[in-house]
């Protein structure tokens, strides 16, 4: 019989917010405890997941969550430059671990997250990353089964208004973490290397900062090769302007429907603030609260997870993962292989979760996982400054 | 008053059927002569062409045609490796000349055809390509107009059936400019190189060849960097699976309407054919000829000429040439600059030649335009083949 998950996670903001219907819903996870130092996130939190037979608890600290005893796994969805004394602090109480994307911002510290996670005997994922998400790993498995010859070119690109949301000052600041490059680089590479199936070789990419009021990447190309020979070419804009998801139907990155006539929305709303503490004070209010709610009910989503236009070019035909499910290009005929539309979005991270902590299945998002596409990531700003090539050939980091 | 170009064709085959319907129809421009070893085409240009005040003219061999004395300018469509012969032929004889793309198959072959055309004080032109085509020459005017900034970032795509139509064997065989690097990059760079506006820095690219019974590059992904910062991801396929033109309404490369429905037609054709001399015998049904007819009507574009997908991202605006115009994403709003559709395809072409030849405008598609595009071309067989980025920055080979 199922014995769910008791979720504690450290940090109630953003992240939390896009994996609450998850969590909430999620047969196999049960919230059950929190750490946030904003009271409201807390109170809230523990009105929202008591039930009769147990209550929620909150706490001000990381550390306190960690010494609950009825926490088994750990959420990490702290801010970035947090995950790795977060990871510490979890690991050293017994606690399996889910660290959100990106990791880490150096690969030190990825490695003593690894590293931290062997010692304690406890299992470390990175996630969400949309290298979850059902299509994709849909995409994958038709791959593995060699139906369609090996994957040799993939071809990825996504448009969004990533740049204009609220933001927190670090959030605009790569040193800091920010950027498209940490936050969007991080998706978009899990996806490619998914498809691809073996390790990055090389690196070459450029990045541009077209917003001196938010100094910090918007967009980048990175053009990556594969130890098997595969290739692969990114494209990734936050600048609100062409949309990809035009291609996929106007299903939005998070399944949902969107409805194009609100062009330049996210620009405009930011347009109306004056300060960077306004809007920060914005981006808080997209945070978990008595303003959000957080029981449900949830929205039903239209269709699955997605990062953007996809297209993989195998021996014998393309592939292109979508928000609905996988449309199929062979040789003689073309259509779409239907994924049922998810009741729960993003199960696939609980369900990953669940497998590793509760049979022992290793986990495909592990620490190792994640560290490579952290050096991916650092890559395509390496290769960006200095104007050449980065060889991952050598790199201790594997698929 | 117009004072139309008296062309001679070198070479009947599928490039001139592909610019016929232009030069027919086009009022600054007038058929007047032809050579081609096959008589059944020599006679039907004569009775097409023909005027109650001229005879169209037929000859076996460019010597001849180049001969007379009624050409203004020479268009050579001949097989690419006998552009260079050709060139040399029509220049000598005093003749400006339009020479199809790729201009030729070696860097040293374009040094001494525009060479050839100074010492004789003639006009030299490349094309038919891609970037004659009006959305691209409209986004390009709208990207020097400076009101959105520089270009970026550019996304090219383009996925055709291109390797599953009737080939020659030698277009088959890379060594010989078969393969879809010199024939289709050739496009695409031209595109993008002319978005861009700047030189070729570098290029990194990889190859594909997925189809043993069609043994030459199939699918290529090059990625270029411009002397200005500008950046850009070029993706193409050739082997009839996911089909870009998808994206552009189902308005085809020709500006044709397409029927979806009608999908893996190429390959399923080719599938009958027993032997490569049924295959060229099939090609040779699609040059010109008595099957064919030449004189017209011909049919009513329904959009431009374009190739694949395109967003070119500038400091200020997102924009996408289509076969509609260029549709503009800027930061409040997004809007179709809608093209007028054209009642001549490719006017572009005759227009240039025109002004060039008539009215001495220096041409954009010279032929030191053309030999920088090979040289693109030649870097990513290059890259391909060695794995490095090639450095162009030092090359000769101007915009």
């Amino acid at each position: 019989m199922s014995d769910p998950l008791r979720l504690g996670v450290v940090g109630l903001g953003r992240a939390f917010m896009l994996m609450l219907p998850t969590f909430a819903q999620h047969p196999l996870v049960r919230l059950t405890a929190a750490s946030d130092p904003r009271e409201e996130a807390r109170r809230q939190f523990e009105a929202d997941f008591s039930t009769p037979a147990s209550a929620a608890r909150s706490y001000e600290t990381p550390e306190a969550l960690c010494a609950d005893p009825g926490v088994d796994v750990v959420y990490i969805a702290s801010p970035h430059q947090f995950h790795v004394e977060h990871v510490r602090l979890a690991a050293r109480a017994g606690k399996h671990i889910l660290v959100e994307k990106p990791m880490a911002l150096a690969l030190a510290d990825c490695r003593a997250m690894i590293q931290a996670a062997r010692e304690n005997g406890v299992h470390l994922l990175v996630g969400h990353s949309h290298s979850f998400d059902a299509p994709y790993l849909r995409a994958t498995e038709l791959i593995r089964s060699g139906e369609y010859g090996r994957p040799r070119m993939i071809l990825a690109a996504n448009f969004t208004d990533f740049l204009y949301r609220p933001r927190r000052p670090e959030e605009l600041d790569t040193s800091q973490g920010g950027g498209v490059v940490f936050s969007q680089a991080a998706h978009q590479v899990d996806v490619v290397r998914l498809l691809a199936g073996s390790r990055i070789s090389t690196v070459r990419a450029v990045t541009a900062r077209l917003d001196p009021a938010r100094p910090t990447e918007g967009a980048y190309q990175a053009f990556l090769t594969f130890s098997d020979g595969a290739s692969a070419m990114l494209t990734y804009s936050g600048y609100g302007r062409y949309d990809t998801d035009e291609q996929l139907g106007w299903l939005g990155e998070l399944g949902q429907k969107r409805d194009p006539s609100q062009y330049g929305s996210a620009r405009r709303a930011l347009a109306k603030i004056a300060t960077p503490e306004e809007e920060a004070a914005l981006k808080n209010k997209r945070a978990y609260g008595i303003s959000t709610g957080g029981a449900g009910p949830f929205p039903v989503p239209a269709g699955h997870n997605h990062f953007g236009h996809v297209v993989v070019s195998c021996d014998k035909a393309d592939l292109r993962p979508t928000a609905e499910g996988v449309h199929i290009y062979a040789d003689e005929r073309n259509w779409l292989d239907r994924l049922p539309v998810p009741v729960v979005p993003r199960s696939e991270v609980v369900d990953e979760l669940y497998a590793a902590v509760r049979n022992g299945v290793p986990p495909l998002h592990s620490g190792e996982w994640g560290m490579a596409t952290l050096e991916a990531c650092l890559a395509i700003l390496d290769s960006a400054a200095s104007g050449r090539e980065i060889d991952l050939g050598g790199s201790p980091a594997g698929v």
